[in-house]
């Protein structure tokens, strides 16, 4: 895979002088085009060390304007990095849309280094690498436009690399031990390299394989490669977007979610085969609450000793009861280690990136407890029958939130999604309720009743949504809501489960 | 000082239970009311363990809608953390305008503890109460409402609750081997106390001792303060707001910037005196600034390794040469250490908190190179010029920003202050050249014309900046501009004194 790469192409000084500055002039006018464009571009460089990695990232910032350049390089991650999953560092460097996303020692490093020193076998390097297919297929999907440069060197120029560094003091320490013991490495090293490119080059995030040898050579060509993406994706932006106005309505059957929901009868769904007669009498209630609350009490304490992270989504009807629900929770645990997120319309700086991203820089240390009041669920309920998604958006979420929650649960969060279910009568009793009581007036609003008219779409979107996203490691937790009292000890029951099975298979945080 | 609140108030459970419905209601309407207002409420709990200090927020989560307070404990600080100066991380935990915080183991708790354990001596507890002094304050002039509760128990009635909470299996781990230690000096515990509350109890923060023997009563008690102090601030800004039309008017001359501005000849300022006539020609620019990069080169990576942070602030007029000098001083750096922030409109995160959030939020863990292009010093030179900032903000700006910085440089940060100096002609020559130039006039914006013709306002702004903030530990470096190959030698070189300063005192970064 590599010959190729070890051709020794050379371009001459006189060559590299007479193209840097029309190139360099073309990538600082792109560039300025970018910066009003709705997508980030992410490049990332990985390969061999000498072959050139950190010199093209330093001149990239050169030719273009650094101040629009995010340049991210990862370290050894700190405490607080590994208290979260692998992904969330990353996720919380992604470039806003209109940036420029330089990475150096990415997602790839730890993989790559894991299977040269065997610390990784072949299928946990394979399930790393697809890991890694499904966050940049998020990153894609969500318009960002991705390069991967493989810098190559052959195993005699990297020596001769080497040893002309070391032979410079100006430039010595740039040669480590570590360095060299890699060098030793190098078969091993390029055959997992070669593993590495062939699984995860795919059309929407392609490697490129650059000779680094001749330092002219390969800055000129990566800066070609980078012009030529950007230039095409900006100008095929602009032409769909001078050509969207007449073919927005043609599209319009595909795009809206209307056209292919209601072909199930609104009742026929997941929901319909729930008791919704379950009903707990006031002192049973009573009684089970406060057993159920101090049960949850002694577990969580324990959970927060052992590192045991918990993340919750509640969704539900309008007037379901998830605050009421959240708020009895809540009690029973020590509010200090306990965060609630209420998901309202999204802050400009979450426009400004992946849909996920919002929930993503939420996730907590080891320990703690994380509520979502609203959740990433959002997307193929409110935002499929609004219409605020496209259906390709909501369509793809599933796939999106499914690999999400795969990352929690592989973390060893103990993860809990809850749908508290109601009827529609419930509903409206309790609409009426809340008209007609003062101080819970503000509770309702005219949204409110306008979704209610959308009950059956609503309803096929929870069925749809728990058919493909109610998974072995992440199963829905459907709460029959009619009666608050029921539901409110069957949700902080559902937790205290999760948790005693959680600290019964001896979760624990990673290191 | 506490002996009033060692008195034995107790409030009976049935005078409780009457008053606690209609105190909760009262607290949830006003919460509700709060999350459309201006402001942020900042509550902070502090006192004798076992008054229930973590009893009382937990009541409040219960009482209010929990989804929109902010409940924060603040742990031993992680690496990550204490890289960075001391309140960087309240800073972070902020609650956003129309949130309620609560806070346990505020800022008060690191340096009362230090002063009962010998850890700091009088002087030292005094400038750590005054640093949180400036913070309170810093916050309250941006309008946050901010309570402090401290909870008090005298020195038996502590021992009985301890005591009493051992007898319970259930509540016995609650009492730890420290609690007794801190027990057993109580007396040099309340004697730091009373200095503390005495030092920082002021009108726009101030301490309620609230007796926390009975919990009824300190329940009670505590959420009739807040309530009062919620409903107070809510109803004199639903005043002015209603009042603001007229009133607006005859505020003129005081909230303008222009009725203060022009009383000083416009030329005569500290900006009159540098020498404009500096410059460097090519092959003497080229030989220092390679110089000069390679000597920054080696002083950065010395830095880096010693975990010597660098915050650098650049302004200058439009057309000065800032972008340009940022490139050739980045060039010399690690790029995957530095990073870049041009500072534009802030997002509506960053609206959501005071005006110094957004530079907090950016700063680097030790050893990075955090370069901001424009910074803090805008809300003096373009909010003030152009009446973004009324002029109290912009007057009490000065204070702000010196104390921010004195927390930097205490912390161990190398910070520099630029100022790009060109004169008004070379600003024309240089305006007129982009105007003719074509890919050199998406540089040159209709702001920038309006700008120039507010010079001799800037010229001013500039000279009450540098007479107000130029301070011994963070002064203003001037910078003769005319040249361009001049000014980034200047810069570069004035970065390369500061680092050399820092790395012979041996700074670093804490543990």
């Amino acid at each position: 895979m590599f010959e190729t790469a070890e051709l020794g192409r050379e371009l001459s000084k006189e060559v590299f002088k007479e193209r840097e500055p029309s190139l360099r002039q073309a990538l600082l006018e792109q560039q300025f085009r970018l910066r009003e464009a709705d997508f980030p571009v992410i490049v990332v460089f990985a390969g061999v060390d000498g072959a050139g990695k950190g010199e093209t990232v330093k001149l990239l910032n050169e030719w273009m304007d650094p101040r629009y350049i995010e340049t991210r390089a990862f370290d050894t991650p700190s405490d607080a990095t590994l208290e979260r999953p692998l992904f969330w560092r990353y996720w919380a460097k992604l470039p806003p849309r209109g940036r420029l996303g330089l990475y150096l020692s990415t997602w790839y490093s730890q993989p790559l280094l894991g299977r040269v020193y065997g610390e990784l076998d072949d299928s946990q390097f394979n399930k790393a690498l697809d890991d890694i297919q499904d966050f940049e297929r998020t990153l894609a999907d969500d318009g960002a436009l991705i390069l991967k440069f493989w810098l190559h060197l052959g195993r005699e120029a990297q020596e001769a690399r080497f040893k002309s560094l070391e032979a410079d003091p100006l430039t010595e320490w740039r040669v480590s031990e570590k360095d060299w013991k890699h060098w030793r490495m190098y078969d091993s090293f390029v055959g997992a390299a070669e593993r590495l490119i062939t699984r995860t080059s795919v059309v929407h995030a392609p490697w490129h394989i650059v000779e680094g040898q001749d330092h002219h050579y390969r800055s000129v060509r990566i800066g070609e490669l980078l012009l030529e993406a950007i230039t095409e994706r900006l100008d095929a932006r602009q032409h769909r977007r001078s050509a969207a106005a007449p073919a927005r309505e043609s599209q319009g059957p595909e795009d809206s979610s209307d056209a292919v929901s209601i072909e199930v009868p609104g009742r026929l769904t997941v929901l319909s085969r729930l008791d919704m007669d379950r009903a707990l009498k006031r002192a049973e209630y009573k009684r089970q609450l406060k057993e159920q609350q101090a049960r949850l009490n002694t577990l969580h304490r324990q959970a927060r000793q052992r590192g045991v992270t918990t993340v919750m989504a509640f969704e539900g009807w309008d007037a379901a009861g998830k605050g009421g629900a959240i708020r009895r929770l809540a009690a029973a645990m020590d509010i200090r280690y306990v965060r609630i997120v209420p998901i309202a319309a999204p802050t400009d700086e979450e426009k400004a990136h992946p849909y996920l991203w919002r929930f993503w820089r939420h996730l907590p240390r080891a320990g703690r407890v994380l509520i979502f009041d609203r959740s990433w669920y959002g997307r193929v309920l409110v935002e499929r029958v609004e219409g605020f998604a496209s259906e390709r958006e909501w369509k793809r979420a599933y796939a999106e939130i499914n690999a999400f929650e795969a990352q929690l649960v592989e973390h060893g969060t103990v993860l809990l999604k809850f749908w508290l279910h109601i009827t529609p009568e419930e509903q409206l009793r309790r609409f009426e309720e809340r008209a007609a009581t003062p101080h819970k007036r503000w509770k309702l609003t005219d949204e409110d009743w306008r979704n209610r008219e959308r009950w059956d779409e609503y309803a096929l979107a929870v069925h749809d949504m728990v058919e493909r996203t109610s998974t072995h490691i992440a199963p829905w937790i459907l709460v029959e809501a009619n009666s608050k009292r029921y539901a409110r000890v069957k949700v902080i029951t559902s937790v205290c489960e999760a948790l005693e099975a959680a600290l019964a298979r001896g979760d624990k945080a990673r290191p």
